[in-house]
């Protein structure tokens, strides 16, 4: 193997493989960044056998060469050691050769490095995924159904089909469900190929917010390839692996109240505000539970207190309260995840009493739920 | 007490005095901040016994109101509640008030916070500082001396005199000096104030740092006033109190070379980047040695190599190489420790052998000396 390469390129095909490898692997071939020159151009691959990412270096791209291939082949390199290497060289180009027994020279400008190297016929292969079925959502979009959800998954492994997002398909819309028991948030969006098929499958949190990171935002298609196992994101020159949960997600569709006894819309950033300030004295417990009550003239009082610092207590104007007067608590944490995942200024809560889960909706888009369970304090 | 302030000068302040509260304090009442309101502003004081912070903002400044002082008195409160409270607050004022039993009322616009206050006559005075002499250096000036030589004073509590920064004043003249043993910062510079007067002081490493975070990169005049156990910086509205280390700070003059064997002068940024990319496959022990070598044609060779990793070789074009031949072995850390403070673009090395230490200044520069101990590997 020996190809001259734009640096640039290289660091950035390094960097997104990187999302994949871990240095706690117990496949110690992982620990490396399989690089596969062709004729058509360089590949580089890091896995860590949940995930899977495949970078993609053509020869040539509108007219520029951005390698040179003088030899095709391939080799494993530590991971660790070549992506600090590869930010650090001189020059705009390297250069890349494979001598005796895996040593890997990496040459740019009067810098010179040796690096052992790994068997590349030692690296697993990645799925082999037949293509039926292609769905497509624009990046950016993806981006924003995960970002919506993925927060809300557990993180404890004692329910492990809970530390992934179930995503069913159907009818042409995906609705993206993720909840740890006390919370749980929703999304529902238009999404291009499920016309005449259906899907549900539960991908890791994980693997969602690494892909979340690797995607640019903008409104390029991604390819998603389901099947029973793996699921497959393609971009351009990208490929991202992951494994599929095992096991039926709990149907969360009882969960979310149909009714409500007490409505009230607020300005969510003021009420976001107010939420984070009185989360400041509640510290009983990990999630810094506070209080919200309904009083006159349409304001909400929200407030907490630890005896021993102090207690905080503040009104929020609302656009409007109707129904049943209320007192309830909730974790400060949870609806601070929540509101921020909420697009437009004002945002409206049905509550259905004090001791019911309460859904968190954008004022005029039902797209978005959010969902949370109330703690008893009162 | 009681008084209505502007939130940022509020946050500010407490912010600057926090850098001296920690919450690892054998004094419970040290884990507050110390509130004090008189007709003329509030000061706000921090402390960890080794260093104390004051803060002080008027009550009118420039002929605008700053503090509206209702009730003069004071309160120690929670430093690490407190400080979180008044970044969140909703309006550009604050109230504060000290109720009954040490209640501390803030309040602002919808948001009342009451924290439990402590009793500000258990907090301990700061020290007494009699100002006879006072020296003045620039506040850029000041910074730049602290940056240029604490990072090489020792992290080790074996000898704790080497854990602070020597500063030699006479003859209108500041030297500050640090070193850990295998490694010396010098730095001289003229200073205002020492004429007629002459001291020897060491000052906490620690002391050194936290005071360049406060300061502010202006030209203002600091005034320094040294007292045998506690040394005073005084900027505007600002108080920085440090105690001093016990003990005679070793003689470093004889470990300077006056002589020099090889003299090599080169681009500072190039020489850096080569260091920085030799460091990468250079682990063998904390400081990552790396090896240097005078070749043919003004080069320099650096190179370094782990063989179970790899092996990296550069080499690096010089203005000039003079005197004998070279080759030695250095911490790559403390080389580029030591780079990153001199200033031009070019600096020069003088090498006196292998084995003896070396000393590398700016080209046109000796106001800084840094000099690095050899490893032997050779």
């Amino acid at each position: 193997m020996r190809f001259i390469i734009q640096r640039d390129r290289l660091v950035q095909s390094v960097q997104d493989v990187m999302k994949a490898v871990t240095s706690r692997t117990t496949i110690p071939i992982l620990t490396g960044i399989k690089i596969t020159a062709t004729e058509e151009g360089v590949t580089f691959t890091g896995s860590d056998s949940d995930i899977s990412i495949e970078s993609f270096i053509p020869a040539e791209e509108a007219g520029d060469e951005i390698v040179e291939i003088k030899e095709t082949g391939s080799i494993v390199l530590q991971a660790k050691f070549f992506s600090e290497i590869v930010k650090k060289l001189p020059l705009g180009t390297v250069e890349m050769q494979v001598a005796n027994s895996f040593q890997t020279i990496i040459r740019s400008g009067k810098a010179e490095f040796n690096l052992n190297g790994l068997d590349p016929d030692e690296y697993p292969l990645l799925p082999q995924i037949e293509e039926e079925n292609t769905l497509k959502l624009p990046a950016d979009l993806l981006k924003t159904l995960i970002r919506q959800t993925v927060f809300a998954v557990s993180t404890s492994e004692t329910r492990p089909i809970l530390t992934g997002v179930n995503w069913k398909i159907e009818n042409g819309h995906i609705n993206c469900i993720a909840t740890d028991s006390h919370r749980l948030a929703m999304r529902t969006a238009p999404i291009e190929g499920a016309e005449n098929s259906s899907y549900t499958v539960v991908i890791p949190g994980k693997s969602l917010n690494e892909l979340s990171k690797i995607l640019d935002d903008n409104s390029d298609l991604i390819d998603i390839v389901i099947t029973e196992n793996q699921v497959l994101f393609k971009a351009k020159h990208l490929l991202f692996f992951s494994r599929l949960l095992e096991g039926n997600y709990p149907d969360t569709s009882r969960l979310i109240p149909t009714e409500s006894k007490t409505d009230v819309v607020v300005h969510t950033k003021e009420f976001l505000q107010a939420i984070d300030r009185a989360s400041l004295l509640a510290r009983e417990g990990r999630n810094n539970v506070v209080k919200l009550s309904t009083v006159d003239n349409g304001f909400l009082e929200i407030s907490s207190n630890t005896p021993e610092i102090g207690k905080v207590i503040e009104e929020v104007q609302t656009d409007s309260i109707e129904g049943e007067e209320l007192k309830i608590s909730f974790s400060a944490k949870y609806m601070m995840d929540a509101l921020k995942t909420l697009e437009g200024t004002e945002i409206r809560v049905k509550f259905t009493g004090a001791m019911r889960p309460f859904v968190i909706h954008s004022l005029n888009d039902e797209n978005i739920t959010q969902l949370i369970l109330p703690v008893r304090t009162y």
